[in-house]
């Protein structure tokens, strides 16, 4: 059958590496994972009970596109109680995962050929789904010192219809300080661009709370997920946050489009923003994970990282060691039986150069991993 | 914010059917739900269980793209079973709700500008989605005689580098005979296009079994739905089933845009497909409604309809009694508390004299529903 060019988008490399450590594990051989960007937690315990009860006494049939009402204003209420932020639940959409979001956003903002200005490196679906849908995804470099997160300089000359930022980023964890998003912002409000900012990874942070974008202006869209803090991955289901114009355009594409977000996981995420106790204790496991990383890579050789202000990622230059990520994380699967992620698909221009490690598992696997790695990079002689 | 060109779609009319339904309900009111598609049954009770004691053990996080190997197998099973097709699963990809399915095939087959060709009344998200995804729908208006369905001769002398039927359709319930659809697919490929099959009322048949693409080609994209004869509406989750070279792009699509489809979703439908008692159980209530209409929607005066052959709608002509049917299904759901469905949603070219009544929810609300049409029916003069 005929395919669309539009539709000829390149896979993600680290499931190549999921697909080989798959295998691996297949012939026998014990693997830790340190590709995946999940959590190893089920969602939580109050969740799954909220649904439990919810299906012996409710069909659990479609809602009604924008979401359940008491979620999309359980949602809001956690605006004022992270940030301070008084937000209108009429403004809150349920979607299908953040992945639903970004679709429902692009295709709500974007027509055909415009261009959205991102930095590299980052999420690689971005550029995927950009593709996808006819747009162009302007990629630029990021620099090292801005802890490779945009900078209005950046951008200077560039044309752009929107711009795209993370923070805490993937892969890196860096965040964007209150004064670097506003910048941002004010760039992309200057350019009369629409300003997106994905806040996957917020309630996931170590030092200091991550700064949404709702702090900072109304004229903006947030995407965010139970997928990552809230520990429901498998359950797809998200949020966008968006100015009060913009959300009877997205309402009308909902209900095509996806009809609604799927009932039983609102149902759970609803229960899952009142699991404070199970929640913490994820913290709690990622933070100290983050300490056995920020010890253990060094003392493996991966010196060249920067401690991550929030998620589950450690992005580590290794441009000393190899030029051809793939192949190093590939020898590190085979030799060392850890699989990690090559940088190219973060970043197709330096990330042969880079890896990243994910510390979302069990605190064993991290410190085995660890391990593991110390002894490859002594075989291999970069450590002595 | 900006808005897209492409985003701004037309609204469900159903949506504000049941909006105004919900008003009256919250109003004190009594309403009958003749206009909503959707059993009103649950997931089977072996789906539910099975999820119940799957969200005990398992962590339940991302499936992998093309969705579970396990429900993958089954699902090609059902061709066997149902059809007789021999189906490799590995053409099966598991989506979020035909809706996903959609988004996939249509972005996996078609480039910005394609056209393709369906027929009209139909499912109103068709041309909505393709809008959104910059693809332009070529609404044909079908016949009565050939029960508002595709016919090769419609197609004469149109450009157009897709076709996409639905059997049973809706909102007519009309289905094409494997004659009618050979006919359909050879002028599709005769003209290069890709062929499309609907068959997300599969199952829900009442004299003769529906026909899969499947059965005449392996060269098209069929899509299909746990919604429907499964009752899993809320729960999100379909199937496409496509030719072994489309596979791989779908693949790469969906890691980028979904991830996967909703893990507790596929462990509940893996079930379901074995809940034959319940299935039949609701087949038999199907069977026992469309009895009713038949009987009762031309004692109301609503004499120009057609049997459907499957899913659960009665398609009605009133181009006698009005030309908008807008107003009078307001007049129907104002005075006689029923929400039926105006059949401009469906086409906008005829709808004006046209009704759709859904008999998916209980055979009491059918009787009730009936009996109130009648006496509305009555007041209006249109019956004696």
């Amino acid at each position: 059958m005929r395919n669309s060019s539009r539709g000829a988008v390149d896979p993600f490399i680290v499931m190549d590496v999921m697909e080989a450590a798959r295998q691996a594990e297949a012939a026998g051989r014990h693997i830790i994972h340190m590709e995946v960007g999940q959590p190893g937690t089920p969602a939580p315990a109050q969740a799954r009970d909220a649904l439990a009860r919810a299906m012996s006494d409710d069909p659990l049939g479609y809602t009604v596109a924008l979401g359940l009402p008491a979620l999309r204003q359980r949602i809001a209420r956690l605006y004022a109680d992270w940030y301070g932020v008084d937000l209108d639940p009429a403004r809150v959409v349920v979607t299908p995962g953040s992945s639903g979001g970004f679709i429902l956003a692009f295709t709500a903002l974007f027509d055909a050929g415009d261009r959205i200005a991102i930095g590299a490196p980052g999420y690689p679906s971005y550029r995927q789904i950009m593709k996808s849908l006819d747009l162009t995804p302007i990629e630029v470099q990021t620099r090292p010192e801005a802890r490779y997160q945009l900078e209005p300089s950046d951008l200077e000359g560039l044309e752009y219809q929107g711009m795209m930022v993370a923070s805490p980023a993937n892969p890196t964890g860096t965040m964007l300080g209150k004064d670097a998003l506003a910048a941002l912002i004010g760039a992309a409000h200057d350019n009369g661009a629409a300003f997106l900012s994905d806040e996957i990874y917020h309630g996931i942070e170590y030092d200091r709370k991550a700064v949404t974008a709702l702090e900072i202006s109304d004229n903006v869209c947030v995407i965010n997920s139970f997928s990552k803090f809230f520990s429901m991955t498998g359950w797809r289901v998200g949020w966008l946050v968006l100015p009060p114009d913009s959300v009877r355009q997205v309402e009308r594409l909902a209900q095509n489009m996806f009809i609604c977000a799927p009932h039983a996981a609102q149902v759970a995420a609803l229960a899952a923003m009142d699991a404070d106790e199970e929640l913490e204790a994820n913290m709690a496991v990622y933070r100290r994970n983050r300490q056995f990383m920020l010890e253990g890579l060094p003392k493996a050789g991966f010196d060249r990282i920067a401690p991550p202000d929030g998620a589950f990622y450690v992005y580590a230059d290794i441009a000393h060691l190899t030029d051809d990520s793939r192949a190093f994380a590939r020898a590190i699967l085979d030799e060392a039986g850890v699989a990690v992620t090559p940088g190219l698909d973060f970043d197709p221009v330096r990330g042969g150069g880079t890896l990243r490690f994910s510390y979302a598992r069990s605190t064993d696997d991290i410190v085995e991993g660890l391990e593991r790695l110390e002894r490859f990079m002594r075989q291999r002689g970069f450590i002595a």
